[in-house]
């Protein structure tokens, strides 16, 4: 089992910059992956800057999680298994790489927990988990201030707004194992969400999720979940762009940093068979807020792994 | 009716930067207007920078709100009416430029949002609206830190912390007619609020807020307004620091976005003669959070025009 | 008494920078103290610019709270008794300078409030306030995101997480008598409470404090304290990293200033011994958001002396 | 003729954003257009915004140059065209529509000044030019740190190292008709610079520009350009990232505003075709430095026109 | 003889935030006094921070200047004489209030270094010392990018752009007094020189100062000035805006720091009558260097009284 | 011989953040070895994380360097060896820990390129070469605004300002083998830089190297160091403030990135023995400026290992 650098020997201002202060290799049943592409973005970019920046303010995580008693790196083998070698220019060579990547890695056994880059790399790698684990294997479960199952944009048919979409369409999975929590914000025009209902999603607004109280959503996500292998992707624009600021799409008003907490722990005991966190966009961040966020919320969703 | 560019066509971070992506014209029957004057300000200046923000920020707004399910852009003919002349070394002219606008604009029937500068341009604003509609022909909501009912300062009689007790002493409205919410921090003395007080206005103070609740605030918004015009005044610093650090006199301990936009909501199906939103000051703002906010607010206002 | 610069005759922007813009002075009853020492942090350095940057920001202080009806430089004389001249490459030296200086001024019969430096200073402040007072002659509420009851590091038996371990072994007060609230976030391992618990201090984690509400634990606190003499010592990362960006060691998901606020209004009428505002950093501050905080939060300990 | 706003009528930071505070429209003999395409872009991205901040910036430009008495406005019909339509995540599709605005413009008989956007949009403005002009029609000066003459990178033939290449390549220019100033910093490996010397490019390194001074360096420049008609391509990061901050490839030690200033006014009286400015990136950018460059780098430009 | 406080006693980051960590009292020959206002900014406003922010970056001063030999405290008697009662909404009476302070002070033997503020306060400090000394009682050397010789802005006779004319206007001083270094920059029109040339203001540009060299420049300055009576007025926009770019109306292309370094210390023996150093915006800066700069700037003066 | 990752394989915004993108042993010639320890500040700390942040910065870096023709990872063994297990708390301890590190690693014949940390550790550096080598092996070429020859501080006898006169009084080095280049900037008092003098350091002041020129200069480095072993200690804040923002204690006027580049590159040919890049204090840092400039610096400096 590895276990993190000892802060007592080598300061955690000091020593290499790695997950949580892991060792860097794949000989481990989870790894931490870095996606750094952000060639997928429609506003601001520079998410191909978060696996490094989360990975930095990581070396503040710590291995005991009180809230629920969880000791990750004692349970699992974890370690950090570097950045996947995308290609900046092209969408699809990316998707290729992504997703042959994710394609081995679960077919040796292993899982993964992915840093984005943009949401576009939810899609390829539910092709290669879906590769290894056979197409509907899982449920999803899914925090974003946007519903990301959008069109094509200038006629792309790839963008980090259109991954669920895809996946739904080539049959990834279903859209009634999606649950989509907090979704907020004025849309393009009212037929936004048509393909998002259409194909069964769940959606638990933003408002929804106020008027039901965190506790509530959190019995919701479980229930959901039940008994099924689940994937979390986590977009850190579900949180409030006061509390996630380095981010490309913010969108006023949205979850703090113990929402988002409470309702990752609610996983707890769940069959998690992946997870994300993406749109952490460092040249936008302030004071390392929406960095620090990512690496705490990578480490809570570690502990229910 | 007229419409942003499309998003599809031209990213938003490229085209020319007015609210919302709407054309700048005066042909329309609600106008967007900048009123960048800040020599009203009294400890942090920089609100003169106020519109220019604001409008790059809401290159980020859509058109249609789920949340009270609104287009305004489909419901009332909006437009970017550009800036105000304003004289930003004379309180006293740029008072006349505004009340002359702000009265012809009504006197033809338009109606105003305004984006600031600081709060001293909301009296020229009442003067302007009342030579058109007559005085007391408005009832008032005002969202602030402040109740901005103090006397002169430094031998001045108009300053940003003037505004509401110059209006009623001016008879343009009735203090009686006005509703504070979020009134909060210290005080110079104890005797800051007695103008208030004897003027009738009604204080909900933000520890209130937090006692009763956003939704009964809100419904104390609705049964104030009943159906009566009313004009919205909502200063930026009502919000917390943290999330609008862009300002000039902040107070800490204060509304999140989501507090805002539910009280705002609270208006939707009201007579809404004009509003404005003030006192964001760029050069301290941080990622920007202070003009989304403001971007966001003022689009949640409009969807209650 | 000691009376704020009038913001009428000078500009809060103008004038020297002193405690809430009070006299540089020890003839008073009450005094400011800045102790800028940050040579016990573990992580991130910055907090000696502590009470240079908290002084800067409470020039928005002001004389009335209208949360509790209190006027605090009209009921104690209160002055800005400047900084202690610490020596920044030696805490055992530093410890002497806090002690002896701590030490004169309660034996004199007058109390501190004492800006902070990284939270090492608090036990040579305890120190100081025995040799005054007596050992175990008051009670501790300790407002934090970490229990600072960690042993040595890198064998050294002083540092920032130290203070409130170190108090008790020498049996500065009783751990019977020490009140945590709002400890939250990963450990190093599942021991680092130990003890903590076996001390007997009280923990009321934020997660709890969530749970039960911030009024709830207000009345914790104050039956917890009863008729004692309470020293309260307030780390400013016990608020959140999005409301207190600039600190040492940020723990995602924490308080919010209104909060601390009303947690801070709970000590009204109790017998308020000394108190101190830690771990202000600035180089890490945004928007001067943790400083302001810092010095809304100490005047509002004020208006409980 | 088009004039900027009268700044005497509307404050500098009042009105519309358009460069130097022209017009919007086609109707003009030089055009301003923006290219915020940043997809060719091998480390940090942003530059998608950097004609929006030239623009904000360029309100800060005037009209009358005193260094070599030009009034632009007065010589040449000049106004702000907008930004082309460009397709953020395809560079071929973006090549396209670059290619066949700017032959469209050429073939009317207007010139252009191009705001990037990375150094990629060179190539395909050099396209659009030549289909008007025919090959081999101009010569090019070619400010920058990085001769921008590589290969391909992970496969992709197009990103913003190799526009100079391709045009040679394509037969657009020759290389004998390139000069390039500025070139400076370590190289991947030795061979780097093959290609360019192969094609007969003449290289002024920036070690060679001190050891000239920048006069000798300008009578180069001059010599070089003689009669024929050129197009100047200024990369910002010819100058030193102290002066330039924001921009994706950094290279320490470079040229100061003054030095790029006094080499662009040698243009004066040469027949200038095109001019670019790239690679501004305002989220890397500091107090907009970066953009208050490009915006007056780019006014000098236009009085050589 | 006022001394800086020892910072071997106490840390440059501990202690009171007065000039030089000099006293602050009326009690000396030569009085730093700042003038907080910058109500007569056309563009950026901020520079009301300005006395604050140089004190604060004073702290680093220190007392002997090698480069020429000098240990000011120790030649005259200095002393940090607060900042003036400035109106922050009303020009005319700012006048007033620093008029009848320098009229005072220069009556009553003593010398002043001002800190601006903007550069509109310069008219009323050569009111305040005519009063004292008489009209034409003393040159000028101003260094500056702007010539500040402009007529009134929207209607308003007084802004920081028209002081030097106003001064030769109302027979203060004679245009053939003043010298002006380092002008630069677009202008509005080809006449903006027109008065400074009809007045017989000499202008050496900056690119003038750049062909002749620091040194020539030097010269220039002793011979101008000779054996009269000086004000040296000191505009931080002078340096180039990497160097000072915290300031309004930056202008790209300037001095660097050792540049003016060098042309201050060439009045080294002349006879100094006043000095200001204005234009400092702390909003705008960055990690301080513009108050840094006006720091030591205005020590090297001090160097020269 | 170790190689950089290749770009074209793995972009430079992903993968590990080594120095210089290598692999991180100790197993090489010459090893870049981090001593991230600043507990010796007297005013702005922060070096503590200088290391990690010039390491992110030289990814950038590159492997040819044509301005001298060296392509140091072909022709030296170099690896990022790590950083030291320093003690943040203890300036002793510290100091055994790089004593010994330092003697190990010369013992073994390898050499090093140490990154700080602040300037206190070039004399333990020195203590640990002298073991291996002999006391007086070799001389010193010391870039820096500051003699760092002063002597104790509030009683502690080492910290930053200390480093070169201890190891003159221990017998280390000889004083008359001190060369140092750029020293600038007021002193505390006009004794300050006795000591240096007696002990017979050649200083060339910054005024000094303007009036020679830089060529000049690195000429007095070639003929100092002759065919001695030299060490290299570059303070970055040799370079002037606006150049390295991201340092402890900055001193206006100072060299630019290319003086320091052409000092340095003057060293080729030379036989050294070990270099420092200190003082580099990311918290203060803008836009990685400083980071970057060590970076290369450093780079320079191995160039000519």
């Amino acid at each position: 089992m590895w276990n993190p650098i000892d802060p007592l020997k080598l300061p955690r201002f000091a020593g290499p910059v790695t997950y949580s202060r892991l060792p860097q290799t794949h000989d481990a049943d989870v790894l931490i992956l870095g996606i750094p592409y952000d060639g997928g973005t429609t506003f601001r970019p520079g998410t191909r800057f978060g696996p490094r920046k989360i990975r930095e303010a990581s070396v503040l995580n710590r291995s005991f999680n009180p809230a629920n008693n969880q000791t990750p790196f004692k349970k699992i083998n974890v370690a950090d298994g570097g950045d996947m070698e995308i290609i900046p220019i092209s969408i699809e060579r990316t998707y290729e790489v992504i997703d042959q990547s994710v394609a081995q890695l679960y077919q040796s056994g292993k899982r993964g927990l992915f840093l984005g880059g943009d949401h576009s790399i939810t899609l390829p790698i539910f092709r290669g988990i879906s590769k290894a684990k056979g197409k509907n294997s899982f449920k999803v479960v899914h925090f974003d201030a946007h519903s990301d199952t959008g069109d094509q944009a200038w006629g792309c048919p790839y963008h980090h707004g259109t991954s669920f979409r895809r996946a739904i369409e080539e049959g990834l999975i279903k859209g009634t194992d999606v649950l989509q929590i907090g979704i907020r914000g004025p849309l393009t025009d009212a037929t936004n969400l048509d393909f998002a209902k259409a194909a069964g999603i769940t959606i638990v607004t933003f408002d929804e999720c106020m008027d039901l109280g965190i506790k509530a959503v959190s019995q919701k996500i479980q229930s959901f979940v039940g008994n099924s292998s689940v994937y979390v992707s986590l977009d850190i624009d579900s949180a409030d762009p006061s509390i996630a600021p380095g981010t490309g799409t913010p969108v006023v008003g949205g979850f703090t940093a113990h929402d988002l907490q409470r309702m990752v722990r609610s996983l707890q005991g769940k069959n998690i068979l992946g997870s994300d966190v993406v749109e952490v966009s460092p040249p936008y961040d302030v004071a390392d807020l929406t960095s620090l966020l990512a690496a705490n919320l990578s480490f809570e969703l570690l502990c229910c792994y």
